[in-house]
């Protein structure tokens, strides 16, 4: 293999030039400031975790995950997402601290091969993990703050789908009972959205006529707060009942945070993350193809690290916002260039410091002939104004 | 090996709670604050770099660099510093940008073994790099803004020292002609500070009384302007003598600046990166023993990476600051509990949400029963306030 040339960089990372960090950064500060409205608190972990915890924790599949060998040959993963981590912190350092705890995060993630995220294999994340509380209040804390949140990304058109990984699989339980193998093809056709490749595999199943017509009838759970009662009457399992209700609760609650117009509801989801266990939703920009947010309750995973609490959280896809939604815009302050020669050099740097005090942006440039000098006119857009101190 | 416990990190790595991140925050805000104010654009680059680019063109040593495979079994390294990174940047994406160029960073580093930073293997540097400009004007510059980022970062009492590579190599090549190993062996006593050590190599040393006085004469070379004219009496190499000219140049742009009350001479001074071509420099805080910013020149690093121009820049210590210097308080606001049931709800949260507008943090929690209200002499300190919305 050749190797690479002096000036490249990997495969699916990505250099941020100062116009794309200064929208990075508009976007990271308002969605913090948001988050922290709501009481969340920041934290920060670091970018290597042990395989064996973190990494087996995290939901990203194992081809996915960089790994390398600290110098004790033990193995590490760089963190494929933040909510793993979190629930290790809030088990070995916040283990005192009471409940509900609320954090917030803004991080870069790594996942090898990522698809996804336009092919990219490291990204920002910018969201939060609210532990301890079970109610379907917290669920609709939690979406609330995901609209409050791509708000303040600059997100204006979007909606959030809410689902609930209960239902479903209290429903295949009881339509295909001992058939493990054909309900995980089913589930796989509905995170794919290959609705096509679900109706399919509904015929091949060895299950009544009315049975395959209640499976079809998933597909059609999707709209507003009417599709709860639609979806009571599709099963009988308690599972599927009891998702139903907290579902139900989450609405109500979410019309009382006046958020219920960028919601709506979608049965057929059934998250990307095998740790979900409740609620579970997604967040479709308008002008966006694919999700920007996506969060979900995880009940079982902080019990891996030795605090069995339930938890539930979200992420912004924050790369996918930065390159796909207008909403931010960085402001550029164009800098005021301060000239001078050897003589003026006292003179000018005083001004450029007075000006800094004033909030300015001051570039100052030392000239050894008149010729170097320069004007507004020549340096067009480039500087808001040029002083000289030339004696 | 015993595989790690659910709740365990790497050792070296470090997770960061609320109030550490929000001085953190504080730090780097205020810092990169500052840059902007000086005309300097903040960049981004990735975690990942190829290691025969970048991890080879870093000056950090092979053995502290992180390795590992992309899926295409090439190697990468993690970055061990951002002035290669910014340099490959500087060679590619910004090949085109006219010089100057004043770039600013923020940004987490990776080293293996780290022992200088108090055994992080993760740490922040925070720093600049003005590329471009080759004069005694820009080395000041770069020196007058790493006071001024210090200053910003909350550090109040601190020392800069000022050091040329160039001095020392000129001085030694002068007086130990032949003898690279013996060069060398006096440059390593200098590097670990071991004046004991560099005496006694000199006494070794086959050169005359003479010479060896003058040798010894180096490690007297510390103080103020009056350094100068000492180093000048010291050797007639060509190359100690531009050298020192060119410090005496840095020093009047100094005081032009008007920080020169901050800056000190230590010829003894020799760098701790090998691509160090010219003025070097490290600033020492008053209540810690090690550096907590350091900086210098190069002038042969770009070309590695395709464009040959001179380069100058340094980088705060982030992590040292935070730990060792207590200028920089991060202000927690309290937050309000707005506490409600099921009847309350609706006015519980809008209320929480004008609470918001107005700036105020908002924490709002549902209480299913009388017994679980609380007040503010319970949660003392804890909340700003407390609300009821329970009917």
């Amino acid at each position: 293999m050749s190797k690479p040339k002096g000036f490249e960089k990997p495969a699916g990372v990505r250099d941020y030039l100062p116009y794309a960090v200064e929208r990075l950064r508009a976007i990271e500060r308002s969605v913090l400031d948001c988050m922290s409205g709501w009481g969340y608190r920041q934290i920060m972990t670091p970018t290597m975790e042990y395989y064996d915890t973190v990494g087996v924790a995290s939901s990203t599949s194992d081809q996915k995950l960089f790994k390398l060998l600290n110098n004790r040959g033990t193995t590490m993963v760089l963190r494929s997402d933040m909510t793993a981590p979190i629930a290790r912190v809030v088990s070995s350092l916040l283990k005192e601290e009471p409940l509900p705890i609320r954090l917030s995060y803004h991080a870069n993630v790594y996942r090898a091969i990522e698809e996804e995220a336009g092919r990219e294999s490291e990204f920002f994340q910018t969201g939060v993990e609210l532990v301890g509380d079970d109610s379907p209040e917290a669920d609709a804390e939690v979406v609330a703050l995901a609209v409050a949140s791509l708000q303040a990304a600059g997100v204006s058109t979007f909606k959030i789908a809410l689902g609930h990984v209960g239902f479903l699989n209290g429903l295949l339980e009881e339509a295909v009972p001992g058939d493990e193998e054909a309900r995980e093809g089913l589930k796989q056709g509905l995170l794919r959205r290959d609705y096509v490749g679900y109706r399919e595999a509904l015929t091949k199943l060895n299950v009544s006529e009315a049975q395959k017509e209640e499976l079809k009838g998933i597909l059609r759970l999707r709209g507003g707060k009417e599709v709860c009662s639609e979806a009571r009457g599709l099963s009988q399992s308690q599972l599927a009942q009891d998702s139903i209700d907290h579902l139900c609760k989450v609405w109500e609650a979410l019309e009382d945070y006046g958020v219920a117009e960028h919601v709506l509801i979608d049965l057929t989801m059934i998250g990307d993350f095998s740790y979900y266990t409740g609620l579970i939703f997604e967040g479709y920009a308008a002008e966006l193809g694919f999700p920007v947010c996506s969060g979900g309750r995880y009940n079982n995973l902080l019990q891996q690290f030795g605090r069995p609490v339930p938890a539930t959280g979200f992420a912004l896809k924050t790369n996918r916002i930065l390159d796909g939604v207008d909403g931010i815009k960085a402001v550029q302050k164009l800098p005021v260039l301060v000239q001078y020669n050897a003589q003026g050099r006292k003179s000018a740097l005083q001004e450029a410091a007075r000006l800094r005090r004033e909030g300015k942006v001051v570039v100052t440039q030392h000239v050894n002939a008149e010729g170097e000098l320069r004007t507004v006119e020549e340096t067009a857009g480039k500087y808001a104004d040029v002083v000289s101190f030339v004696k």
